[in-house]
Order: C-alpha cells, then sequence, then structure tokens
C-alpha cells in the first residue's frame, strides 16, 4: 500500500517531469495531477508523452478541491511563486506540503522582498519552512511538514560552494557565471522564448546580484559560513540553447595553503555518502552526464588560490522535480535513491 | 539617386530581414520603417542587431500616415494574410505595392476561401496582381505594380516542380513532404514554438491538402500544366528544429522512358540564365547552402518512372524577402541580383 | 537471482544505452560490459554519465575472451554490421545472441547483398535467426538463439505500415520519407556529423532505394503482405538536427471506400495489446512524446484512397536498445515492459 | 583594377567565410583559393554553397606554386597554428601576409611556447609581426607586411577589457568566462565535436591560465596596462550549442569612486568612431545580434567597484576572417569597413 501523491500546477515542465518520476516511484500508489485551468481535461491533451499512466485514476486534471477530498499524504505544488502559497495553505497539517516555487524558500521577508519585490506570501508559516537542499538539510527535512525545494540555480551553485566556502575560502567575493538550459524559464508563451529567437544565440542576463535567485544563495550562503567567513556574491546567468541542463563556473578565493588534498577531503567528508552528488577529480563535468538524472557532478581547478568549482546539474530534476522527489523520500523514510534515475544522457 | 522603399510591418523576421537587403541595396537610398504597433521607438528596440543605418533616417518606426506623406516608389507589406490588404490599398497607384503575405497571391477567390476561410480581401484588385514567382512571371511583374510574393512553401515546392511536371510528368498524384525552420512561423509568442518545445522534436502537421499553402502550390501548379496533364498534389510540412530553412522532396510519376538527360534538359531551359536557381546533378542540396542567400538549390533523383525532387532555400529569403527584393529589381529595372547575397551559409 | 547480461561494442551511442536499461532492469543482475578497443579501462572514461554501476562489477570494459569466460545468459552485439556476427559466433547455442546489427536480420542473401555490398557473414546461421520486431513474431521470438533486432528506420516504418498494407492497402507505390536525429549515424569521428556541420542545416539523402534500410524494409513488407498485394517501396531518409528521434511519413494508396474507422479496426486489431505502440486518433504525434522512452506513437490521415501514416520512435531505444530488451523480455518469459521506460520526454 | 588576394587553407571554416567576404568585396578583383590537400578539386566540392564565384577563376583549389607564381598582393592564411608560418614564408616582402594563425601572434617566445608547448615557428619575423587588433593597432597595421589576426577568444576579450582596465581598473584578478560556438573548434572530424556529443549539452574547459588563448590575452593586456596596473587574468571557456558565435562576461575591480558615467566617457574616447564595435547603454548583447557581421557589441554593468563587461562576436567574423579583412582594409587604404557587413542576424 504506497501513498497519495497530488500535484498543485501539473501542466508545466516541473509538473510534467514530477508526474514521470512518481509514476515510476515504487512508493507512490496514486497521483492525483492538478490544474486549476484545465480541470476535467485530460492529461494526454497537454502531455501525451506521458502515455497511459496506471497511477492517474480518470487521467483527467483536477481541481483544488477534488484534491482537497481525496487527503493526499503529500502535495507537490508546481505553482509559479506569489501564487503557490496560498495553493498550499489549506493542505497544511493536513499533507506534507513540497512546494517547488520561492513562496517559502527564504524565512527572512526582506531578502524575500529583495528578490520578489513583495512581501512573501503567507509569511506566518515562513518559520515553520524547511529549505529542502537535501544534502545540508537531512535531519530537518525528515520531520517537517513544508519543505520548500531550492531553486535550479542556488542547487547547482550552493553544492559546490558550501563546502568549500566554509573550510577552505577566506572570505570576499565569489565571482558566479551560470549556463541554464531554456526550460528554466518553464512553459510560457514569450516571445523571447521562441525558437527562432534562442536558437543559435546566446547571452548574460540579470548580471551582479539582479537575479531572483541571487538573494536565495547569498542567504544560505551566509546561513552556513558567517560564522566563518563573509562572503559577497555575484551571479551572472547566461541563457544557453539547449532544452534541459545547467553549469555553473564559481570562483572564490581561498586561504594559503590549501591543496587539492584539502578540497578533496572537504567534498568527501560532505558528500562521500551522498548518493545525488558526484565527485569527479580529473574530468570537468557535461550537463549531459546529468540531464535526466537526480546527479549533481561537481569538479574544480585550483590556481594558486583562487578555486574554480564546476557543476552540472538537470534544471528540471535535481533543480526542481527530482529534488522534490529526493525530499519526499528522506520525509517518508523511504531510501532517498527511490525512484530517482541515477544515470545522466548517453 | 536612388528610390525610396518603405515597410509595413517591419518587426517580424521578414521585416527585419528586408531591412538588411534594402540597406544593401545600390539603388536604394531611403528606407521607411513602419509600424502602427511601435510608431515612434527606436528601430533598436526591436532590432538591436540592425545597427546603425545610414538610410532609415529618423531610426524610428513610422504609422502608415508617416508613411503615406512620403511617397514611397515601392511598399514592401510584411503584415499577416488578411491584414495587409487594407493596409496596402492607399498606396495603390501610387507606389509599386509588392505584398508579402497571401492576400493577392490566388485570383480565384474560390481557391482562396479553400486556404484562408474568408473571401480575398480587396478582391476587385486581385485582378490586377501578379504572382512573384520570379522566374515564371519576369515579364508580367516587370509592369505591375502589385506583386504578390509567393509562399515559402509554394516557393520551394514549384520552382523545381513546375518544369518536371509540365515537361516530364504522366499526371495523377503528387506528393510532397516539406522540412521547415521555426521562423517560418514568425514572431510570435505561442507556446508551441517555445525553444524547450521544438528543439530536440520534430513533428507532420496540416498533411494532405490542409495546409493553407497547399491551394496555393496546385492553382499555379495547374495554372502552368492543366493543358497537358491532370496532378493532385499532397502536402505534408514537417516542423525541423532550424531557425532558418526549408527542404522540400517531392515525387511524381514521369512519362515512359524519360532519361536523366531529359531531366537535365529541361532544367537548363528553364533555369540556365536564372541567377538564384542552382541545379546540382550529382549532389543533394543542404539547406545551409543556401541559408541567407536568395538561391533556390535543386537536385533530383530518378528511379524508373519515380522521379525525385530536392529543393532546398531560405523561407526568410528566397522564401519571402529576399524574392521581394529580387521582384524588386526586375519592375524598377535593375539587375536581377543588384543586393541580393549570392552564396549560402558555410 | 536475475540472469547475466553482456555487451559487445558497448561504447557506442546504442551500448550505452542499454547499460542504463539493464542496470534498471529488476531481473538482471549482473552485465559484462564488453568492448575489445577499450579492454580494461573503465566504463567511466567513456560514458562519465553512467555514474556507479552496482550491476557492472569492476566498472572496466571486458575482452570478448573474458565475458565468454562468465557464461552470460544473454549476449547484446552493439557493434557494426559485417562486423558483428563473427563476433557472436562464440556464444552460439552457449548465450541467446541479441544482434542490433543488421548481419542478421535477412534472411536472403541477395536482398542482404543488395543492401551491403557484401555477402552475409556466418551465413550458415541466417536461417535460425528471427528479425525481432517484437509486435509482428512474439512467438518466434520466445523460441529463438538468435534475435535480430531491426534497423531504426524498418521498425519505425514497419509498424504502421504492415496492418495498413496487408489489410487496406490496394498495392503499387508507397512513399516514405523519415526524418532522423543524428545520433542514428553513430559515435563515429565523422566531419560530416560535426555540430557545426549538422546543426542549422537539414537534408535528404540516399533517396528513392538506395538506402541499406530499404531493402529490409520491403523484405518484411513482402513477408507479410505478398499473399494479397504487390508493393514497391519508395523511402528518402532526412537528417534533422536533433540528437534522439526518428519521424516518419508513409503514403500508400488504399482500397475504394476504406474509412477511418477501417483504420482504427486494424490498428486496435494489431496493437491493442501492445504495451509500446500508441495509436493517437486525433493527434500527429511529435519525437520527443517518445524520446528515451519505447513506444512507436502513431497516427494516420486520409484523404480519398491516399493514406498518411505518421509514427515516432526513439532512434536509439524503440530503434535499438530499447527493442532488444523487449525482445530479452520475450525470450526469457519476462513481462514485456520490464525495465523499459513507459513515457517520452516533457 | 582590384587587388589580388589569395587563401592558404581554405577549405576551413575561417577560409571559406574569407571566400563569401573577398567575393563581395569591391576592391577585391581576384580571389585565389589554395589547399595543399584538395589541389585541383572543384571549390565546390568542399563548399557547395558558395555557388559560382565570379573572382575564382578556374574555380578549383590551388597549390601553394601556383598562387606564388600569380604574385598575389595579398595573402591570408588560414592554416593551423604551427603550420601557417612556413606556408607563410615564401611570400614575405612579396605580398602583405595575414595571418589567421597563432604563429605571429605574439613576440615573446616564452609566453608563446607557455601557450603551444614550442618555439614560434620562424622566430626571426615576430618582430616584424602586427597584432591586428585593428581599433588599437591601426596605424601599426597601415604599414606592416605581417599582420596577425588575434584569436576569438581574445578579440571578444580585450575589446571591453583594454579602455576599462587602462582606466578604470584598480589591478588585482580578472575573472573572464566566455561561451563559445563549436565552429570555433574548426571543421575537424573529432568525435568529442559530432553533434550528438555537443547537442543538448554544454561544460567548462580549460580552465583557469590553461587555455591556448590565456597567454595571448594576458600579454595585450599587460602591454597596455602594465604601465598603470597589475593585472592577473582568468580565464574559463564554455563550448554551447550554437554554431556560430561568442559571448564574454569579465568581471574586474574598479577604482573606488568609478561611475556609469566614466565608464561611458572612457568607451566614447576609444570606440566613438570605431565602425564595428557597438556600446549598448541599457542592454546586455545578445550574439546573434553579431551573427555574420563584423560588430563586437559590448555593454557592462556596474555593482560598487565590481565592473562586468559582456561582448558578443560572431568567432568566424570579427573574431578570425572579418577582422583579417578589416585589417586588409587597413593595410591598403581602403575604407575599414568596406566588404564587411554591417548587421547581424534577425
Amino acid at each position: 500500500m504506497g501513498i497519495t501523491a497530488a500535484l498543485l500546477g501539473t501542466t508545466g515542465y516541473t509538473g510534467m517531469v514530477l508526474l514521470r518520476l512518481l509514476e515510476g516511484h515504487p512508493e507512490v500508489e496514486r497521483i492525483l495531477p492538478g490544474s486549476s485551468s484545465k480541470t476535467g481535461e485530460p492529461v494526454s491533451s497537454v502531455d501525451p508523452g506521458f502515455g497511459t499512466s496506471v497511477k492517474c485514476g480518470s487521467h483527467s486534471f483536477l481541481s483544488q478541491d477534488q484534491i482537497l477530498a481525496e487527503k493526499p499524504d503529500v502535495v507537490f505544488s508546481c505553482l509559479p511563486h506569489l501564487a503557490s502559497a496560498a495553493m498550499c495553505l489549506p493542505f497544511y497539517k493536513k499533507s506534507v506540503i513540497i512546494d517547488l516555487s520561492a513562496d517559502f524558500r527564504i524565512p527572512d521577508p526582506d531578502v524575500f522582498y529583495k528578490a520578489y519585490g513583495e512581501q512573501p506570501p503567507v509569511k506566518e508559516f515562513l518559520s515553520g519552512s524547511v529549505y529542502g537542499l537535501v544534502e545540508w538539510h537531512r535531519e530537518t527535512i525528515a520531520s517537517s511538514d513544508l519543505i520548500a525545494v531550492p531553486g535550479c540555480y542556488p542547487t547547482a551553485t550552493l553544492l559546490p560552494l558550501l563546502p568549500a566556502a566554509k573550510h577552505l575560502g577566506s572570505g570576499g567575493n565569489i565571482i558566479v557565471n551560470a549556463l541554464s538550459g531554456v526550460s528554466g524559464a518553464g512553459k510560457k508563451a514569450k516571445e523571447m522564448l521562441i525558437f527562432a529567437e534562442r536558437s543559435e544565440n546566446t547571452c548574460a542576463y540579470s548580471p551582479g546580484r539582479t537575479h531572483r535567485h541571487t538573494p536565495e544563495i547569498q542567504y544560505y550562503l551566509d546561513a552556513h559560513t558567517k560564522e566563518t567567513e563573509n562572503y559577497t556574491l555575484y551571479f551572472t546567468p547566461h541563457l544557453v540553447p539547449l532544452k534541459r541542463g545547467m553549469e555553473v563556473t564559481t570562483v572564490l578565493t581561498v586561504k594559503d595553503g590549501v591543496k587539492n588534498s584539502d578540497i578533496t577531503s572537504v567534498f568527501d567528508e560532505y558528500y562521500g555518502t551522498s548518493p545525488f552528488v558526484r565527485i569527479n577529480k580529473a574530468h570537468i563535468p557535461e550537463t549531459r552526464e546529468t540531464r535526466g538524472s537526480n546527479t549533481c557532478s561537481i569538479s574544480w581547478y585550483l590556481d594558486g588560490n583562487q578555486l574554480f568549482l564546476f557543476s552540472c546539474i538537470d534544471n528540471l530534476v535535481k533543480g526542481a522535480s527530482g529534488q522534490a522527489v529526493q525530499n519526499m523520500n528522506i520525509r517518508f523514510g523511504f531510501d532517498e535513491t527511490l525512484g530517482l534515475p541515477a544515470y545522466g544522457e548517453v
């Protein structure tokens, strides 16, 4: 007898990836695919590649009320930030809520405001939320009823950076350059996202500290390092013509005398037993190695006291829906790897 | 002293390509870039890659009234079908009109209705229009004040097909399969056009005789062959993940005894002196050979009495804006090749 | 206690996809990854995205001798045609052989010669081989020790075509146009395959009956229809800029009076219980719906007596490694769907 | 009566782009397309999209001896580094040599050795060469007989960086992240360059100071700034799935009090009259704006004392063949913009 998992906002890319992961998850018995704009329409009308689900019941999208009536064990929200929290509210303390939006990620309202230009919605719950960066918060996740799944850029940036900044870095500026596939912008009818605009084209955007994910990254960087060092993180994302995939190149200054063996030790200590962090010693990762998988693939290069960190993820899996399932696994006491792809693209 | 050329609907891809071709055209002195939705805004706000035009005057988009006041020698309309004709109307008999939309392409209202679901707009002018398939209508174009530039699929299909169907074919079914780059769908904010939907993806659409361009192709096929043979053309377009480019594969049945040398002769006769039709004898063309150029590159393969025709164009140049300029050259008595790129992509 | 599966020629795309499918297959306990050119090297040196396999033992490529010594239950050969048969030979009658090359596909040596310019290798085994088009040969596959997995083009073409040609078609010419992703050409250092040659580019190639897969398709078309009708199949493949995916558009002439409901009936009869054939009634499939899955997604369009068939597969899964595993499932009495992805890409 | 231009190593991408630029150049009368591996073969066999050249004479590739006999006014070498210098040697002091390889770029043999692992070939000429970064060396180029065209990464990096580092920067580390289209790696049959490896994939490579272009950049950065500040440049290139295009994001620390208006002034001073440097004040450039053009499009973002510079070029035009023609224009006293595209892609 498995659990019942509900989705809010199933029709976007993260919802559609989540459907697939839950369909293949051995501990999930029923899936309730929610969509307020498509209630009653068949799932295949939006997602013909999903095929014949055995767990989706009527194969039609459900309203929030229909989902509430089913009392799901877990609710995943794939709704946009500033819209998600209100839709999650009715499930609070009834179901475990795993929110893929930004609404519960940042406990400090001022930091949230800086990123999103509004006060965090449903502020009173913020204190109860846990930031679902699994490799760093396994214990609190295990007992939380409100999990905020990190953004894709923060996931790919923080996983290599946190151990390095905490133990090796000497404070100061951290320069992050990130490359993202276009699915990171969602399934939206925007002119700047159409194929003829994005293929054979690449650009930087939202540089310095202007991207919404920068305050989120700085917040958790501070949370884990402020006792030892002060860092200022500059983050420049770039849009590259691939569908799925994210690469992050980070440069920080390390303490005098830091050697490659020190870096190996720190990564081994933090990630030696983490099934979804792959540390490469003599190979800079490529995004396709992680495409479709929940893996974050990491490498580094040390030149004097400048440490370069490289990390790749699939923005829709480890950067969103896969990490959400990984959180579910931890929260429900399942094996952390259950239902999560172990390998990337050929 | 060169001519003044105006554009209506400059902000889409065909308008932007036309701007570049006219900027480089030695007989064009002034360009009037029109846009009703962006009047007064700088051209660079929509098209930063166009750079500093020396022919565009104020570098801002003009209204239709502003353009009328300038009495341009030629007006190119890049507006959508069913919207274009009415905007062209005020220029009739004052300027040469070269319309890239479908509005004046099909003189038979029933055929137009079949394709577009409405009566042709400004029907009274239809009889005065010329179908600007240059290689077949040079003489009438030279004296026309209303030129309808063929669609991209009709251009790529008719150029190899007309000589073959007229002289070699034995009537019956013609099976056309076409592959188009995504810019053919225009610069429109549609979900099905976004990069994450179209990259790593291909599909057929509007098969048989359901695509809007099929009646246009059949109409001109009939016009040039009906005295000798009857053909029924089936046309299946496919959307492929490239920005610019169109490939058409056509199969027709030829008369008994047709040999490769007959095909060579027919193509030589029709296109031997045409600067923008390239006949390849031992090489099937690739789209990139025509990317950015006004060339239609053609080849064939004969197996028994089945003749396979292959043709490639750049849908935005020979399939739209380049062919429009080629028409202007003919109409104004300029050299046919003036201002038109002679070579494709490396 | 699961079975032991060996791979010959693991380092190409089909081998790497097969590794992933077998790693996730619940009835496979051990994987023996063979490579004569890379014997002894770690699998991760060629395929870093495969990660930490739990079934691959030493994680290094094995020689043929090492594999022979392990007496695997099943041997998959991912070697090139004309090289594969000889390498499979030592396993004959010791292991079940599932060969992804063309070497055992065509029992008629003359047809093989027409396609490959040589006599079929190890001709004496040809009569013992079964053509692993699962949906048509389930029973013989179940008891065969030598299974020849169909090519990607034949799979995508024959699945929609066989029922239609057998029951609805009236003989004559069949026109097939196919679009293939570039991985279909293998992982080979060829100039014509490099990114800068293939991106923003598309073309037809090997038209008519000149592609190697055409005799294979014609052979099995004849095998299943020759009692009722005679067909001549013309096949024109096109190379399109996607990594994985194949779309086939087929046109055949059907008997007078054939209606849509007849087509529905025929497809229901043949594929109603086939887990990997999806019949779409009002939706032309896109390749991404099948990307990563073992599904062949089919639709059709009837215009008079011209029947258009559309089919999409992932050339590396249903067109190669997935179909190989499907054959293994049938041969070993496992559930046909075991270890095979049920859904395509979002 | 125009000049005669010869090419060595015409069959790669830079050679093919150069053919097109010279064909359209009003002061070039004859083109001599050289290739030692393809001598006597038609140009169209390698480059079918080039079409019917009116300047290439026999339309066949010529040997070095055939070219020598024609006494060209200018010789462009598109040969690989370490192979180019020896082939240029026989033309020295007979023709103007414009070398697109690295062989004459770095006058300091130690710096060359660090980058290429060998002593610079034909060392005695090094002192006579000029680094053809036109916007910085116009005067010396005008009188030089041996011009070394900068690499693509150095061009895109140095153009925005030199004025900023010279006048605004306060020394220290400069962090450069660059994104390059795959054509930058040349037209080579390498497995890691094939479409199926590079599409849907991106990665960093050769980080820190390990890429061959880093010593070249550092050398010219020092040459122009060492009197005022000391900089150490770290350069991390990334391979992104586009055919043509390069984006560079550079971060340097500026002096206290530097304001946006200072940056505007510096760029205006250096590039106000440069036809191929476009300074964007409120728009971060995209690569497609420069695709096919000789433009370097630049923007910046200032956050405290961290200055972010963004620059885009077409790696094959401004990063290679276009810049080579721009050098020819300067050297022969032609207008700097002659024959060079003024606008990028739509």
